[in-house]
């Protein structure tokens, strides 16, 4: 088993990373609670549900499933969701699990938050992708105006990673978890990178995955303990995300992963640090191994007047001027601003080179 | 001015009581913010938003006026409430000011907590009670199950309070402060419950409610600093409220303020803690004072049986059992568990009494 231990400024907790820990989340648990409640979707509990309500035997325990997608993450869900705790007669002494991706941890991690003042939960994640929103106690529901823009920091007391999970994701999914992994070791280590862009996708072992999940989350949890809040440092792990958001609205919440789009973002972060900085920063490594495995850059064929609008729109930007990280070398993010002029001939060269492949 | 300064787990902050403080709340930022958000309510606005505008000329600064009352504490307005933050333009950088009673400063607190994850927020109270609830960082919003059952533990920048909104207040909402107030005393200090208990509420100073307000934040801030976060000793500050909470579900909120349910409460504490312990505890002083000032004590006149089951019901009973902060001497409160046959009884002879006047 490979395990982390995360210190924040209520609490510490433990990241345990491991096949098949699923049907044993007793073991983890590190006080009595009342009743455990469990938040799920509608593709994880038929896979999943049973084996964690297996290990909880001796528990008063209660879940809700809830429709798969990012639709789930609105005003109405995260009422929903404290009305059926309170109808289970949830108090301050019970706990929420958290089963699923990135939906589910944003969305019963805000419940969490904020029922009666604020109670415990364990992230149980079942996707690549959520190694990183489950670390860092970034939860958060979605405004119509934008993604995320309802939260709080509030961090887990636990994250238990089972890897088998992962062997039921789709292609993309993968991809789109590798990428926010390739993202971590760019901006903290080289070797990791050397190793993650060695790897083909189709061919990961359990035992692999083990070992990048917890190269990843340690990358995530050591910013975020130096960082809680993100006044800082933490912003680099926004690597390849200003364009990447931009991406996604774009071509519309669906047409392309998370991940898909920060792995275009992060070729272009550092096509434009490799001009910048006049270094070579594994562009073209980065380039070969997403087309490789598939990677749908094909899809940058859009707009750019509209993805440089967006960019200016980002909820990083300042008097919408556009904040980007870039690379000085490998494992050296620096956040700078981006004039407009300059932003539109960067992205038009890259553009260029992404479409003459 | 009389000033108070709090510590909590994330940042130290100011309480200032002062005459017309409320034209200067500029001199008490202590950072500059991109946009100042004011929320307040239809009765306020009339009177004291003006002069808040006032002070603040030089700042970008938006407001809104809701409908006053206890019905805006819902999910409907607080995301009303983060809809028209968007439209204007906050971000990380901005300030929320609740301008207000208890119901503004819990709800806009609750929208400064959640906004973009935790934006600064002040606190303008313009009532006595609200002294109570504008200090230790409870913010929240109610569930149509139950008062404050969404919400988190999230402390303001400051509390700036201006004694001369105070003149405005109708009687029962000076009763209802007042009641708070000497519960503050009987938990803490014999020689300001004497003060209080001296005091007819007909004729008070500005001067006096400086000093009566500033004693009792200081007992409201000194307990919260050491239990930020209700895991012991900030339970005493429920003194009195077992049973208010039960009378103001009895009675339908609105029939009566909840300082004037406190009152009864604390008689009724006393007097079990006056049995149980078998000591003078200022029972008949209270009654005196309570009378004299005009507290509609007679409004207790009701089911015991309805009362005993909401108080089984309370959001810090456990496993339906009643626990009552009670007073072993002046400035010396403990949480004890009645048994339902004992608390009936107790019931029924205060009831007997207090309807023998």
């Amino acid at each position: 088993m490979e395990q982390l231990h995360v210190a924040t400024s209520t609490h510490d907790y433990t990241i345990s990373i491991d096949e098949n820990i699923r049907f044993n989340i007793q073991d983890y648990l590190t006080k009595k609670y009342t009743t455990i409640f469990i938040i799920t979707d509608d593709q994880v509990a038929p896979l999943y549900l049973d084996d964690i309500l297996y290990g909880l035997q001796d528990q008063r325990v209660v879940h809700t499933v809830i429709p798969s997608g990012e639709a789930t993450k609105s005003i109405e869900y995260y009422y929903q969701l404290q009305t059926v705790a309170l109808e289970n007669r949830l108090d301050r002494q019970s706990l929420i699990i958290a089963l699923g991706g990135g939906v589910i941890g944003d969305l019963a991690g805000f419940v969490a938050a904020t029922f009666m003042r604020g109670i415990d939960y364990i992230q149980v994640p079942t996707t690549i992708l959520s190694h990183d929103s489950s670390v860092g106690g970034k939860v958060a529901i979605n405004h119509e105006q934008g993604k995320n823009l309802i939260g709080n920091f509030y961090p887990p007391v636990a994250v238990i990673y089972d890897v088998h999970t992962i062997q039921t994701l789709p292609e993309n999914e993968i991809r789109s978890g590798y990428a926010e992994l390739v993202k971590e070791a760019f901006i903290s280590n080289e070797d990791f990178l050397q190793q993650l862009l060695a790897q083909p996708l189709s061919a990961i072992s359990n035992e692999q995955l083990k070992k990048h999940l917890y190269e990843g989350v340690k990358v995530k949890a050591g910013i975020v303990e130096k960082d809680e809040k993100e006044a800082n440092i933490r912003k680099y792990l926004n690597f390849g995300h200003t364009l990447a958001h931009a991406i996604e609205a774009t071509l519309g919440y669906g047409r392309i992963t998370h991940g898909e789009a920060v792995a275009i973002g992060m070729l272009f972060a550092l096509h434009v640090s490799e001009q910048k900085y006049g270094r070579d920063l594994y562009y073209n490594e980065l380039l070969t191994w997403l087309t490789d495995n598939h990677y749908p850059l094909s899809l940058f064929n859009i707009d750019m007047d509209t993805v440089i609008q967006l960019m200016k729109l980002d909820k990083k930007a300042t008097n919408q001027e556009v904040q980007m990280v870039l690379l000085q070398q490998i494992g050296k993010p620096t956040v700078e601003t981006i004039d407009e002029t300059t932003l539109a001939t960067y992205l038009q060269t890259f553009k260029k080179e992404l479409t003459a492949i």
